[in-house]
């Protein structure tokens, strides 16, 4: 069986599988280890059958996904749809465990999957945040989705909030508007979005010689963004532009904007970050910076099964979805 | 070991689990079969070692979940969690699937859970409907969520979206409101929700007398919503009270009555469905006839373990979960 070609040629049977199921190229492998591999098929008389793997005398090949929060966003589910598109392509399935931020729980379902013999396992945290290693994670095949190990190089995946952040205020600069202010600050300690969002917004500001006007602070959710906006409107303050930490705060900040009369984008543009369903639920539609978790989730599964992988961290870009809600140069909308 | 204690007794490993964890009466368990398993330890000298399941020797208990889309909105992460709670109450972990609704991946994660010797399988649905049993299904202990086989009986849990309906008019029946339109329709032919829903609204506006004024037809969308009731109001139809089939229906019937200059709920009371984030992201808060999906996610889990289940549909309540959208009789809100 394929094992034996494998400890025959002294590989993975990971890495054995892509050769003899002609894959070896796509992944990267050393044309060496392609000849030592088929080597050791001929000589142990190894014919690869896909459809073997239906059968029940053999194992569906898969991998494992953790994560503290399956769900709860229409974006997390993208990353676990991209996640699951590309295990297909790799020709293994996806099963997922969710830990709910419960430690215990984490370490039965991540030795779960270790007694299943998963042939990797992605980690995945539901905000992009930096982590310790779990200790369960050691030893095990593993790339971190939306997260980055503290203090170690590992295999990570993760979105470039900074970019996004200059291409956020790139887009209100591009429409004219010079006085800038942030919704939303940084919910978390360990969570990375936030100050890489912002360092991106103040360099993109920067660029063109701009400094961010201010910064009203409020939790990520909808009617705290509402609430803050409204307190701060009634302060009598007002901006050309502002940046929405995400598109929760967006919307409480289009209801609150709306209670005091002022009228997005015509008096007020607003660009936010996540690109998720909410953005296009509101009216005008959102200007939103996408977070491309389909991508994230799919880069993972990837790189789990690139036997040649880098380790490290890979950024994914993030790019405007353009809605409705900045004002063009010339006063219309973009 | 277990397994050893239960063929024994003659019961399966789960059932000797629970009697010897000392749950026979949680699961009720007959008191025979407790003194037969006890009786069975007792002779093979068992003695039930619950961190051994933590040990590498020993694998942990687990469930299967497969569903067409594990996520992609708020309730339906409430789902996964309610499995996973439940399943910890049992010592199980929950390993899921997601098949994006294609056949051939459903029966590979399904055949993956087979292999991987689960103590059973919950086969969920991200929206309400009947469904043809997957014959990947058969021959697994196995309970449907959110679904139901059709022409068959098989154990399923589903939401009471006929006494959703109901409760969703009566609400509006006891604010003094006697014109009731319906936003949105089944979207789909296998879709239960719809249907039931509308069933239990006209049954509740026959109760007081009433009649189902009419239906605004729309899919069941933000846009769609916002589109269909632009429409309908701009034929110059009025009414007192709006039954949305689901909270992203009445966000989008916020926007139109608020774009035509009427409020809610002085001039038009608004109930919707699911109980969603989006019900309390609006403003005023919607009232909104909750999906029960924690309680549905564990039911399931529940019946999967209790060995005397009694197979079936049961149908958990839907209970309102009241905002500021609906008028009082007195004309401030409820």
């Amino acid at each position: 069986m394929l094992a034996d070609v494998a400890a025959e040629a002294g590989v993975s049977t990971t890495t054995a599988s892509y050769i003899l199921n002609g894959r070896a190229a796509q992944m990267r492998i050393a044309p060496e280890t392609d000849q030592r591999v088929r080597a050791a098929a001929a000589r142990l008389g190894y014919r690869p059958n896909r459809s073997a793997r239906s059968l029940r005398t053999r194992r569906t090949a898969t991998i494992g996904l953790v994560s503290d929060q399956i769900a709860g966003e229409q974006y997390g589910s993208s990353m676990l749809t991209g996640a699951s598109l590309a295990a297909r392509e790799l020709d293994h399935v996806v099963v997922m465990g969710e830990s709910g931020g419960d430690p215990e729980l984490e370490r039965l379902l991540l030795e779960e999957m270790r007694e299943r013999d998963v042939d990797g396992v992605v980690y995945a945290t539901r905000t992009a945040r930096t982590i310790h290693l779990p200790d369960a994670l050691r030893g095990v095949r593993s790339v971190l989705l939306n997260c980055e190990a503290r203090d170690e190089r590992y295999a990570a995946v993760l979105p470039d909030d900074e970019g996004g952040g200059r291409a956020a205020a790139a887009t209100l600069v591009a429409a004219g508007v010079s006085d800038v202010w942030v919704v939303g600050e940084d919910p978390t300690p360990e969570a990375t979005a936030g100050p890489r969002r912002m360092a991106g917004i103040r360099a993109g500001l920067a660029q063109a010689g701009l400094d961010l006007a201010g910064v009203v602070a409020c939790d990520w959710s909808v009617t705290e963004g509402f609430a803050a906006t409204s307190r701060w409107l009634a302060r009598g303050v007002r901006a050309e532009g502002l940046v929405c930490m995400n598109d929760r705060v967006a919307m409480g900040v289009y209801q609150a904007l709306a209670e005091a009369g002022l009228r997005v984008p015509d008096d007020v543009s607003v660009v936010s970050f996540d690109g998720s369903a909410i953005a296009g639920w509101l009216r005008p539609v959102l200007t939103s910076v996408q977070l491309p978790f389909t991508e994230l989730g799919a880069l993972a599964v990837r790189r789990l099964l690139d036997p040649d992988d880098h380790g490290g961290t890979d950024s994914v870009p993030m790019a405007v979805r353009h809605g409705g809600s900045v004002r063009t140069a010339r006063g219309g909308t973009a």
